[in-house]
């Protein structure tokens, strides 16, 4: 980010033909600023104009605050998306002899459902290619995570990704960095910006990639209460009807579920203690919520890519999915039976009550897991194998006052009392009649006409 | 501006401290951009942070986009404009032995009013300190026509503008850069990012120069019509009204006339050519609505300064608005003698009909002005002190087809064909019986109470 010059500013309009081509950026910005939609040409221009540093950020981030201010049709959505997919490459997995699918959440806490599902599906027959991001902020990154198992390489060439999709039906590995290079820009500069919080931007920039990856068919988990992006139901669905309508519109068979993520999912939020929840699971245990979501997700997969098959359910008990996961860590040069590493010190939470755990903020849980080292500041950090949080208790379940609640888990002990300030009020304890009902995991779906239809 | 490298992106928020101090330049996006109103706090660190080049061209970028599309509150705009202020110095003209007061407008075409304005009040005992600037875009800058007349240097220090101001009570010269530097920033930035049209940063812009150049009194010529920075009268009016408002919580006796810029002031529009046209006015002539703007102005100048003094009519009739202005132009060098330059080449454009001339549409003629050579497309072009548009009628008069409606001005003729182009379709001539009555130049008053009071 450059210092304070002033610029050699270009007069906007009359006097000459813009200087940068077609558009002049201004006239792009003035016209989302007074609430019109832009024309596909303009749109266009914008983002490959943009790419190539022809507008400069600082227009780019005006347009992005007048694109969250007066937001964007279903039209100018899909002509945005498709902008940023011709940014860079479109990839193809054709020819494999199976069906593509892949599944893409929002992020959430202790959201290591991408570890147990790839292999899963994989072992019911299809194909997934799992191109994954970095955490940042306090909802871990898949990458992250796996990179805890000793030996794990996430950089794969296309070639050895299209092989072991042939082979295995999963890989989980880096995006290239040609897979829309101008949502990287963007998400960079929204970042800086203000100007995440827009359900076009934030559709956008997941569908670029997903449909520039090449999948056949996608399912999207968008999550939803403190611990997500979302925090409220209403835009949880706009943003899941938004991606449905853009990979329809595309050609790829899309479905949305709308998942609770109130409070964390499993017990377990930080690298290392999410890839052992999920060997739980794949081996045909784990808490009952990721059972649960993984399955579910398993199954609208499957029937996205047009396999009436086997029961994903059948495939967590009877270990193919576990041999599936053995064969994808292998592949990518990591041991699946190296011990997982710990951190060095631990703290343990008590209970403040006697009484049901009623509470437990995702969100809260979520910072705690990313300030005892399992995420990162800033993106050149490194991130903690060993830290996060681990739950003694699900809401819901009944505690006693003194014992322990939660581990906390860090390399770094000084790191403690930022965490423990984060999960200050993240807990309530109620009288143990006031138990609530369990709420579903699921609470939405979407699919292609863009009603629900369960 | 840079091209486009991804950024260093800094996540937002909870996981330490900021980086660049009190705030974090996101939270203060954040805050306008949902609607609501900066602390006083948020409001200095952000410009002073931006001046500083802690905040980025691109965050500041989304900040003006959010206030231009979410407003801000009358103490906002206060406070926006103090920082402003105290990004640099703050003159004071105290202790010249007579009141200060200064004109400023927003622009319009033909307005060349400051020429002969600042002699005229001068003549009647006040001391005029008119810092001005150059011009960029279809209005013409005051410092761009006085530099027609040979020898005459824009440049003063402090103390010559302030011995001037002792001896001859006027000084029209160039504002030094230690004068609200964040606005020149600001200024720069939002002329590229499509953040100009907004009340309270054009406000702030303004009064900012003005507060920090330290008259005492101002009054401010709000333009209003297709020459104007300001199409709709409305919205001048509440620019008259946030300008007065700030003026006077400053502590600046501030005065606002809305004036009519529908068509060009006085017959032209141009360098030179307006130089000439001031002449005319000093020498008791001129053009009507140019008198009266003038002396409209001077009588308002003056009652902000407390004076109830001699009839500012009489001084241009009595010729000491002349001798004013012939030493205040000698003082900075310049000769009031010396023929002013003239363009190398002229193009008469005819009347379309006989009738009367019914509309003469300002922004066009400024624009052929502009495209003739009499202002620039970027900061670093010279101008043609030549160039310009002269007009042989007012709206108003009546024409006969063929005659000379227009003579355009340019020592690059191959401009010409650009400047004919700017003005089709501004002539509107109408049948004899359809005069319409000449519509008045001032045409709404505003005052420190806030109220028009005439």
């Amino acid at each position: 980010m450059s210092g304070a010059a002033p610029f050699d500013a270009t007069p906007t309009g009359v006097f000459d033909a813009t200087p940068t081509g077609v558009f002049d950026a201004v006239d792009v910005i003035r016209a989302k600023r007074d609430g019109n939609a832009l024309s596909d040409a303009q749109i266009e221009w914008v983002i490959d104009a943009y790419t190539r540093g022809d507008v400069a950020h600082e227009q780019m981030s005006a347009l992005l605050m007048a694109i969250l201010l007066r937001g964007m049709s279903r039209a100018e959505i899909a002509r945005w998306t498709h902008a940023m997919i011709e940014s860079g490459d479109r990839l193809s997995f054709d020819g494999l002899g199976r069906p593509t699918v892949d599944k893409h959440s929002t992020g959430g806490v202790g959201d290591k459902i991408t570890l147990p599902l790839a292999p899963l599906v994989a072992a019911c027959g299809a194909a997934v290619p799992q191109l994954s991001g970095r955490g940042l902020g306090h909802t871990g990154g898949t990458l992250d995570k796996l990179e805890a198992i000793p030996g794990w390489r996430a950089a794969l060439t296309l070639e050895e990704i299209r092989e072991q999709l042939r082979g295995l039906g999963a890989v989980i590995c880096a995006a290239t960095d040609r897979l829309a290079p101008a949502d990287r820009l963007l998400y960079a500069l929204r970042d800086v910006t203000g100007t995440v919080e827009s359900i076009p931007l934030i559709a956008s920039s997941i569908m670029s990639k997903k449909i520039a990856e090449g999948t056949g068919a996608l399912v999207l988990d968008v999550k939803v209460g403190s611990g997500a992006f979302m925090k409220d139901l209403e835009d949880a669905r706009t943003l899941a009807r938004t991606m449905v309508d853009l990979g329809t519109d595309a050609g790829v068979t899309t479905v949305a579920l709308v998942t609770d993520m109130s409070s964390p999912l499993g017990l377990t939020a930080g690298n290392a203690l999410e890839v052992r929840e999920s060997l739980e699971v794949l081996a045909g245990g784990g808490p009952a919520d990721v059972v649960e979501l993984t399955v579910a997700l398993a199954r609208e997969m499957l029937a996205a890519a047009g396999m009436d098959g086997p029961d994903p359910a059948d495939k967590l008990r009877d270990g193919s999915a576990m041999d599936a996961w053995r064969r994808m860590i292998a592949a990518q040069g990591g041991d699946p039976d190296a011990p997982l590493p710990t951190a060095r010190e631990t703290h343990v939470v008590p209970a403040p009550a006697d009484g049901v755990l009623v509470g437990l903020d995702a969100y809260a849980v979520g910072v705690a897991a990313w300030r005892l080292g399992a995420g990162r500041a800033r993106r050149e950090d490194a991130v903690q194998a060993g830290a996060g949080v681990e739950l003694h208790a699900k809401p819901g379940t009944p505690v006693r006052a003194g014992e322990p609640l939660m581990t906390l888990h860090t390399d770094t002990p000084e790191r403690f009392a930022r965490a423990l300030e984060a999960l200050e009020g993240a807990v309530s304890v109620a009288p143990e009649g006031d138990r609530p009902a369990g709420g579903p995991v699921v609470l939405d779906r979407f699919a292609a006409d863009g009603s629900p239809a369960a």
